[in-house]
């Protein structure tokens, strides 16, 4: 079990040329704070500095529920807008799933194996077919009382969560989260959408990878926000198909494209590798 | 050097499954003809059969020129849609290009060692610059007289064409042609998009996925329909990127799958690998 | 459910030649059978003519118990070496495993959801850390009596499959199976390698990739032959690896090729895609 | 035209906790050096930090060919061992081909158009078809003297690089150059192997690849050692064959993934991205 932290941070670029790299490593240093990981990126376009640095809390001088208040004069210095996470706070997932459970099963699994390193708090459904699955690996699993009823269904899951859930993953959720709702969980709520958005944003992406004659299929991981399949992508991949390919073989090699890609988004979000910068997101692997 | 006849069929399926194999496999027999490669494909959403057939002339006893007479009957029979070519014969293929001339350079070299069984009737450019490439391959270089006049120079490109050209290739050419012009060489056009298509139609495809921040980008290649990147799709593929792309190394990555999706759709459509079934492509590979 | 037949058919390439492409269809015109599928393959090399048909039953004339009578004649007057095989027919598979279940996982989902259309008759493993997955799925489950005796699994296993297993699946099961063992289901016994065969035939490949440095992992699904890791391969895919990769990240991008490799293999070869010619496969998918 | 320079570098790792991340940020700050990028990895099988760092020369305080003088004390504080470029340097490159100009043809192409940064000081061959291509380029062309004397040949080239070639480029050269020759340009020459290393080392990678009945074939780039075909690995790729590719087809796809595997491996060269540790690459992408 590593005892390490992680500050995401960024900062204004003309600061950041002041020294602030120089400013952070000194802090750790100073503090007998061992990196074990850096890495940088300079979106120039935005001018920032984006920056993910891990750390060995073995030796570290500073009680860890102290840190803000050493870090913040460097942080007022610098104006860094950071994220500290630890790495052996076991964040609480919820899972929200449909008909289809192959994402399901597959975040079960890994996350039962240690892929994933976090705690399945709940999964809900609209349908009862996952309990068995849930139960299987001890997970508290949750039926929709009134799925018909979006807006009621959104409160009964929000008072389910209480304050007890960091990340919701939408598992092929086929229902869209009102606004309030996506809200609450801004950059905490991940979804996998069937397609290599920016095509075939809405429903029945495969139907339409079909009807266009396309050569490639995808599928692409997200943070949900408002506008429906644009949220910043997190990953992507895609499997090649031909003329042979109908409908039903698009599905089957989209589930596992879905699967893949999906779970690489949510270790990469429970890893603390990802920053959002307006609707992009830069990913430190 | 190859001797040998390509079949391109389609039927419908209802009398494809009275025996139009059987009967094509038949006569085939009959006259000594020797079969190396056959490929079929049922698209069943279309109720057609589709079928590419390749087979040896060494020994075959109906002089090529008389296959015609021959095939009637059969065709008549069953409904049989299909076009003939000899592997002997050598397409003559125009190019098409403006600035970049990437996609050229590698037409050029590939023609010039074999890969692409054409001659290259001439290259068409609004621009001087790719004129030296041309002239090192030793392949006619025209320079469009008044290139900002489009219909002019779609004229001045036909007449050039004659009746010598079987088949345009629009090696990142950056005008869009007219509906007559595209009317005139349906099917025997192939554009390649600097995209994954259908995401990013049109203009500066790579600066839209940059501000997209997708995680992969890619090419398509397809005949030119009247409607813009919307015609049936031969080939596409992706390279991944990542926040650390620029648009520059977007382009550059981008660069790498054009060449490889273009030539590999020009290929297929040299060796005749390709049936067109309403807006998509069965590709008999 | 479908109800087809699957021929898989080998035929001396001089043979072939005279016709037995339309010797076969006209037989199958002849007893109403419609042909949905085929797919041939000219091996040059080894001068054979490969074929895979499938045909629907529905309308078939012949009983398919009476299948072999009726072909016969033509099999001898072509020499057709021939498999037939029952869409409707679920073979029976047994899977072994030791301590890695991520592939059994992966199998019992996929027959589970339909993927897989087969039985799965038993569960074989050295471990018992297997039994609840495989209870989960209702499977039987068998532990092995004395696992570090290889002379008398070998026989507990034969006795346990009796007749009654069609194919084998070592779903990473870690013991080198012993030649009289093979024999009896050559051809029968699909293997997945955690490398990029022929790199790193044999134990610990991950470890040895991450040693050479290689900027690609890959997996290997093959049958089983007497000589290790050496068999006719089905199928192969890879993943890109850096240097920040440690064998545990390869080991874990390992897991998601392993589980897709494998089950491609499993599918074709329960589908009746694959024929061996020699010591390499042709797949017809 | 960027006026930057770049740091490798590598630290024992002991050392390197103690601050040398801080003490580097801090002197580039000092002297008003913008760092531009920077990319770490910490080895822990071998104990070290690898670094680079990038940072802007314009307003950086010490002339640049002072820079030894002023960071040594910081170099044998923390024992770095450290390669300092300019990227207004452009390196000399030698390129050596045999009779299959592609990689050649690619890498001319390339550096024309700006993707390389280098001059290309000479192309030697022992064939003379690649003389046209140089000259196209206006690029010296060599034809080796006596070919078949390898150890002359190898005199004569030294000879003709004197002290004015950075990097050597086998682009399909199809001879085995002696250890002395080697030594001379370790680690300033890279290799196309047309396999995926460690599959198929030595002569005729693809013949054997589909002896083995492979389901892909690859591309590895790698620096050149005394041992053949085991050097560092730059980078690597691989492309899908079936049971219908010849060795012919498997020579055209292959020719595709060595003009791609090894430009990547040149350029990243050119770049300064890539360090060696013992005998695999970290490269700084």
């Amino acid at each position: 079990m590593k005892n390490t932290a992680v500050l995401l941070l960024s900062v204004p670029m003309c600061l950041a040329r002041k020294g602030v790299v120089a400013a952070i490593s000194q802090f750790l240093v100073a503090h007998r704070g061992s990196v074990l990981h850096s890495d940088d990126h300079l979106d120039c376009g935005r001018d920032l500095f984006l920056s993910r640095l891990e750390w060995d809390l073995d030796g570290f001088d500073i009680p860890i529920s102290d840190f803000e208040h050493h870090f913040r004069p460097l942080a007022d210095r610098f104006l860094i807008n950071y994220h500290l996470a630890l790495t052996d706070y076991r964040p609480r997932m919820a899972i929200l799933v449909s008909g289809y459970d192959h994402c399901l099963a597959d975040l079960l699994y890994r996350q039962n194996t240690g892929e994933l390193a976090c705690d399945i708090a709940i999964v809900i459904s609209n349908h009862p077919a996952a309990r068995p699955l849930a139960e299987f690996y001890q997970v508290p699993f949750h039926l929709l009382t009134r799925p018909q009823d979006k807006r009621e269904s959104e409160r009964e899951m929000l008072e389910l969560f209480g304050q007890d859930v960091d990340l919701i993953v939408l598992a092929r959720y086929m229902q869209i989260l009102g606004p309030e709702f996506v809200a609450q969980y801004l950059l905490r709520m991940i979804n996998i959408h069937h397609s290599f958005l920016p095509a075939f944003v809405g429903a029945k992406p495969y139907h339409r990878a079909f009807e266009r004659g396309v050569k490639l299929i995808g599928a692409t991981s997200h943070y949900v926000t408002a506008a429906l399949d644009e949220g910043p992508i997190i990953e992507q991949d895609v499997a090649r198909v031909s003329h042979r390919d109908t409908v039903e073989e698009m599905l089957r090699k989209g589930r596992d494209l879905e699967k893949v890609v999906l779970s690489r988004a949510v270790r990469w979000h429970l890893e603390n590798r990802i920053l959002v910068c307006q609707n992009k997101t830069v990913v430190f692997v």
